[in-house]
């Protein structure tokens, strides 16, 4: 478990369609995907950046909240 | 028991219907559900994140309040 | 008794009828209610989160505000 | 005597009618009311959450003002 | 002579009649009034809160300024 | 010589009137008036609150100035 | 010479008449003044809190300028 | 795994046309890319400065989106 | 040479005619003027407050800008 | 590998002809082109300051974003 | 060289007619002109405030950018 | 290289005509010209304070941005 100190910021991700993959790339000199999570038309999912985690790529039609703004991918 | 230092941003979900899922999915490499909490049509879960939780996954028909802005879903 | 070192946000939580149910949900690896408690109509309960709520649950018709916003349970 | 290092946030109750009972609920694992203050029609208390107390319950006619705004309970 | 390091915030109550009241309530698991102070017609007292005072209770018609706004007892 | 480390808060106080009285009151258990400044008509007082003031009482026709607004006594 | 931590609020005071006088008055249990500044009509006197001051008084026709809003002596 | 004790800012890239690349060019003196992601169409990657990471350079027609505001490549 | 740590408000005085006086006063105890700048008309004058200043005394026709708003000596 | 504790600003930086070269110039006492990335026509480069950047130089037409605002090489 | 952990503030001084001179006065007891810089005409100098500096003194017509606003030199 | 902890403000410079002369001068007790940045028509340098520049002097025409606004050199 870790032991976090810190309160990360998050992106809202809501599926527009069916199979919507938010893939974590990890932290590091490997930037490679560490795990793809799926969610369906109409799931939302809300993910941090973590310790293993310092990028995300979302691939499929979505809605996605950020602090510089919202963003829809087609 | 947690000693936590700090006073992490939460979630609101407002379920629309019966059976709306909130999973919370685990911080760190291993990315997996580590618990599913079901609300039924009306009720409301307030969730922080934690030192378990990095991401919150929400499936059935509700409405989201983040520091983003709202998403409702479908 | 607890040593806190910080000022956790608070949920205010109205009942619009009676036996409206808050229930504390534990933090950490097992998330379960810890604690559970009934107001009725036109009573107010004003809560934290605490190093054992991560997250609260909200069950009858009440009007909750938080920092995200007013919602209502019906 | 407790040796705070913070300024927790406060709640202002003033009692629409006599009687109005604000109990202060116990943090931690056993959240229970430790103290039940009574103001009467037109007095107001101001209280601070603490060491002792994460959540506050009003019963009776009052006005409540908290930083996520007003709420008059019935 | 305590040594504080903080700066709490502080209530403004003016009195409207003679004879407002306003207490100290102790901070911790004894909440009892630990002090009583009484201002007249006109005349204002400006309060912190304290390592002693967790609580301040108004009885009489007054005028209060917090950080939530202002109320008056009747 | 007191080796204050912080920058508290002060209020500004107007004579209005001959004679208005500013009493610093102290902090701790034990609550006294544990000094006591006369204005006159015309004259500012402007006080912080310190390790020995946590209350400050101000009688006589004045003008305040504080962070929660203006306020006069009559 | 002292070893300042920190940058206290300062008072801007402009005398409107000649004699206007800045009383700084003692920190701690003691409230004396331990130095008194004279003004002429035109000149200005900007004075920071300090270790040794935590009340200033000010006596003659002067506007005086602070972080809650200018007042006018007369 | 690293430990980072910060939240540090991110960009979100949006492709308007297959094969943009994101590349990661490595912080310190030797500025070289160390990671190049591709995205195509509509897919949105959402990438932190990282201890790895000090410029990211962006090549392919994408909506780019910063605290400094919009940009389009073109 | 000092070592400051801190970044301390300035003010910026301008003359309006010849021979303004800007003086410091000494901080602490004494409060004395340790240093009397000089500046023509015209001439601009940006002081800090320091280690050894804690009040400026402005004589002679000027305009005083301060986080306080503008004043000007007559 | 850098151990940054910080997150420094950035700008952004975007191509409109071919061939833009951004430099950065080193940190210190010898201020010299440390490294030189160039961008075509559309492309985009976000840069941060960092432990060997202190300057950057941008030659070529291009539209600029910082925190200053917006500027555009010829 | 200095090892500095802060960024203090800066003015802005734009010469308007050629010798313009800027003069760094020295923080502590002695104040004196330990440097002074001239700028001809349309040249701009942006000087921060150092442990050396703690005043700074303008000659010659020029436009001055504070944190509280502009000034012109005559 | 320099192990920075802190992320210090930075001027954007654009040059309006060739040979605009950027002069880094140094921190400390002996303030001279330690390098000097030509940059010509359109080019621009963006330049941050650092622990050997305290002062940046602009010579040429030239365009300026900085926190306290805009400023042109003839």
């Amino acid at each position: 478990m870790d032991n976090i100190k810190y309160d990360p910021d998050y992106v809202v991700v809501k599926a527009m369609e069916n199979g919507v993959t938010i893939m974590g790339l990890t932290r590091g000199r490997d930037t490679k995907s560490h795990h793809s999570e799926k969610i369906d038309k109409g799931e939302v999912l809300i993910a941090q950046f973590t310790e293993t985690t310092s990028a995300i790529k979302i691939r499929g039609k979505a809605k996605i909240m950020t602090k510089h703004g919202e963003v829809e991918t087609d």
